[in-house]
């Protein structure tokens, strides 16, 4: 197949991008754009009437799609097939199997790889729903402190605090992730270590920063006096250093074929997740995210939200030439679900070569970022409108609040004036405003699109993650680039080391050895 | 003048920038670089050696700072002239004075404005102080909700974060800021009323998000059978809708020619965090902002931190083309840094028009974003290292942390831990790494910066804040674009009201208007 660059249908979008439809025009964008422009599936609309499409754009994306064979990649990737790799170089060389964490309802896959990983995975689930029974007999638990970083973090927190409103009474979670340890004094400061739970998440089992604060934990609980084997719990692969039940309470497994952004669904989130909701509700966030599973395999292109979604995305991105992405959603619950999908789409697709190991020459990834609406209104929202650098941004709202408490003032509840700001805002960056005065102009053509549902539950929740997860999924088949590998984060780790090491040698008295790594040494120097 | 483009060390620049230095090319990296390339001053240590610049590109860049007289107006700014406005349209033209709410110090300003302004918001410091006296001796209150979005939340958020590790024992702050319901839902199940002070921070008095959160409150509070009045504090202008002594137990003023965004060191600020942190450090955190605005009237250029940190950003911007900053603290308690900086630098600079109104032809304010390291290594780092996209990134780190709660492992600190990674990512994004196999390749050659001090601390916060605040201000000055209004908010604010209406008439049982507003009706159709 031709590089990205070279596709037939590329070069075809090139030109349509030439004449991309302005927003802005008298009568482009009407109410029945808007009512067609839509697509729905498993209780998620999406609506893009907002974006700089045409129904001849829409067409050619959808070629673009055939062309890149991105449903057949999809089903090799949920039949586990190898997918992991780059061709002719040493690299992980193996299936991503994500979507077998969650595939426990009907229509399972039959595939021997994604049978085997389904079972494997129902076996944790059925450990960890024996291992809350028993603890919930007891009651001897009513926090819970996860100990990871990247993916056993990012994901985790934003799905916790995101369905917080359905957690069980009485149940907390708390996140330490960072090095620092300004994070872990923190948050043993506000625990009562005899009724906390300590889950270390690492599939390695060899991540410094968890090994570090996993140490860091251990020394609170022997100085209170307490026996860090009933209180810790490891998330890891088989085999690793940390499957060690002389250390823990008891072990949860994860596989190889699990990359650490695609894991919330997996033991990696749902030992949290499972104590904070109970195990009814954690089988609900699956049920969302298997359904999505399902959903993507279709053979209907058009009705597949997530790859349209992932079609508008390169339109941004490789033909209207935009290099960020914001996402925004309208809800407080989900302020730190833009940094897990932050992760998710950088560390998927922030990558230089395709998967013969050749350099793109095109853009892959955007820069992701984003914060919750209405809050943004007030922050960066007069750069989205009037600065130099348009940003597609993708929105996320929902008819019904989580907690069903709310005002009525001023003739309107709390929620129905969150939606207002929602759908003014995709239609105000679209439409723009003509004014003399020059700072009250608006240019307006700002692409952006929306995704719309009932209420943010666990089943939604699920939803909205794999939603994400096939999103990123898809463009990486697109560009033809391999989603799965981060060779990217090892270069700093390297001299990371070797910094750490030269920290070592102050440590024992041995003075500032400048030799081993001099540029280190000449950070090193200032800190005296 | 002529426009930002047509300066003749602009010019010069983008000549420069055709040449500008690889990092990756032997003996240009080195450890004499990284300890010549560096200026301190406040405590504070900017280490510049991995930005793409010569010392030739340093003198043009202070040339193009001389050329558009950014030292006259920075003394402007602080003296209290008019400098927010539009030159020949109606605009805000009002001063910029937000560092006369820290001017207590030695060597005041002694313009009249200014001057004025000090002696205001030195009032309304011993009002503070007074009013946290008396509740300190009743003990009446352990917990504080402040109620307020946008700058009214984002910089007292970050701030009291920042520096959580010096709070008075027992006294929590919760940030109400979101119209969404369930951002409130969530926080008034967390807190006992009864020992709860709600502060409502609104300059003009009529913030809708603000004004609903408000209700909202005070129904809790009615609900309970507690009187609002005995809980309720207003940070709001005078004689604003919300100066009102009936409804709230005191309040505290700020003036038009504090923007939002550069309120955190008034009472805006104040109120929460005099109370989480008592008078003495509160006092310390404005001396240290204040020790930064002495330090940029400095007639010496060379040693202005803020503007070298500004003048850089603009290299990277307008000569390296690159289309977003990221912010990286490595730091924890600095988790939210970064939003209230995509606020302060977003709102500021992202502008289409100049100080005469004319539409630029340059690029103004970047896309800023940023997370705590080392999270963000096990996140978007892929992205930073290897992504298509060059991010240039500003480095915030700390020699000591803040709790000193800390464990030896494997020979080192975390702190070491977290130093070590932060002078390695620096290293490794400039020096990249040569390999055969290309995915274990990394360009390198991406710009970064690093701000290091001794502790975050009160002081240290204050200076931190005041330094990106003069560093925003700096490249709009050099832009000559207006830093201190937002009229990029106010068209969705006017759809969103439009769509309220809509609402409201739904709720009265009229059915949908349509033609007041046919685009928000095709979304609310769905809503059904």
């Amino acid at each position: 197949m031709p590089s990205f660059r070279h596709l037939k249908t590329v070069v075809r979008l090139n030109e349509l991008a030439e004449d991309a439809p302005d927003l802005t025009e008298e009568g482009i964008l009407t109410p029945k754009r808007i009512e067609s422009m839509h697509i729905e599936g498993c209780g998620l609309k999406l609506f893009f009437g907002t974006e700089r499409v045409t129904d001849v754009t829409l067409n050619a994306l959808f070629d673009l799609a055939e062309e890149t064979g991105v449903m057949g990649k999809m089903a090799a990737m949920q039949s586990g097939e190898i997918i992991n790799f780059i061709e002719g170089y040493e690299s992980e060389n193996r299936p991503a199997l994500h979507t077998a964490m969650r595939d426990f309802f009907e229509h399972r896959h039959t595939s021997a790889p994604a049978k085997e990983a389904t079972e494997l995975a129902y076996k944790e689930l059925e450990k960890l729903k024996d291992f809350l029974n028993t603890i919930e007999k007891n009651d001897r638990f009513t926090d819970l402190i996860q100990i990871g970083i990247g993916g056993s973090d990012l994901g985790p927190k934003a799905v916790y605090l995101g369905i917080e409103a359905f957690h069980k009474p009485h149940r907390k979670v708390h996140f330490l992730s960072n090095v620092d340890p300004d994070d872990g004094a923190r948050i043993f400061r506000s625990v009562n270590l005899e009724k906390t739970l300590v889950v270390v998440v690492s599939k390695s089992g060899t991540t410094l920063e968890t090994l570090t604060n996993e140490e860091f934990a251990r020394e609170k609980y022997k100085k209170a006096g307490l026996n860090p084997q009933d209180h810790f719990l490891a998330v890891t692969g088989k085999d690793s250093p940390m499957d060690d039940p002389q250390k823990y309470l008891a072990s949860f497994y994860i596989w190889d074929y699990i990359g650490g952004r695609y894991s919330a669904t997996s033991m990696v989130g749902g030992v949290a997740l499972a104590f904070a909701l109970g195990m009814d509700r954690f089988l609900d966030f699956l049920r969302g995210a298997n359904a999505i599973d399902k959903l993507v395999l279709h053979k209907n292109l058009r009705n597949n939200l997530p790859l349209l979604s992932a079609l508008l995305g390169i339109w941004n991105r490789n033909f209207l030439g935009l290099p960020t992405t914001a996402i925004i959603p309208y809800s407080q619950a989900l302020s730190r679900f833009p940094a897990h999908l932050q992760q998710l789409d950088m560390e998927s697709n922030g990558k230089r070569i395709d998967k013969k190991g050749r350099p793109v020459d095109f853009d892959t990834g955007p820069i992701i970022w984003g914060e919750p609406g209405t809050n943004g209104q007030h922050s960066f929202y007069q750069s989205i409108h009037q600065g130099t650098t348009i940003v597609p941004l993708e929105f996320i709202g929902f008819k019904k609040s989580q907690y069903k408490d709310d005002i009525v003032f001023k003739g309107t509840t709390c929620q129905e004036k969150l939606l207002s700001n929602l759908f003014a805002q995709s239609i105000a960056l679209a439409q723009g405003q003509k004014n003399d005065n020059p700072n009250k102009f608006f240019p307006g053509n700002r692409p952006n699109r929306l995704l719309l549902s009932e209420q943010l539950d666990p089943f939604t929740m699920g939803s909205i993650l794999a939603f994400y997860e096939h999103k990123v999924v898809f463009q990486g088949f697109i560009w033809n680039i391999n989603s799965f590998d981060q060779e990217g984060v090892q270069l700093g780790k390297k001299l990371a080391l070797k910094i750490v090491d030269q920290f070592a040698g102050l440590r024992q008295g041995k003075g500032l050895d400048s030799k081993s790594f001099p540029l280190g040494a000449a950070y090193l120097k200032h800190l005296e």
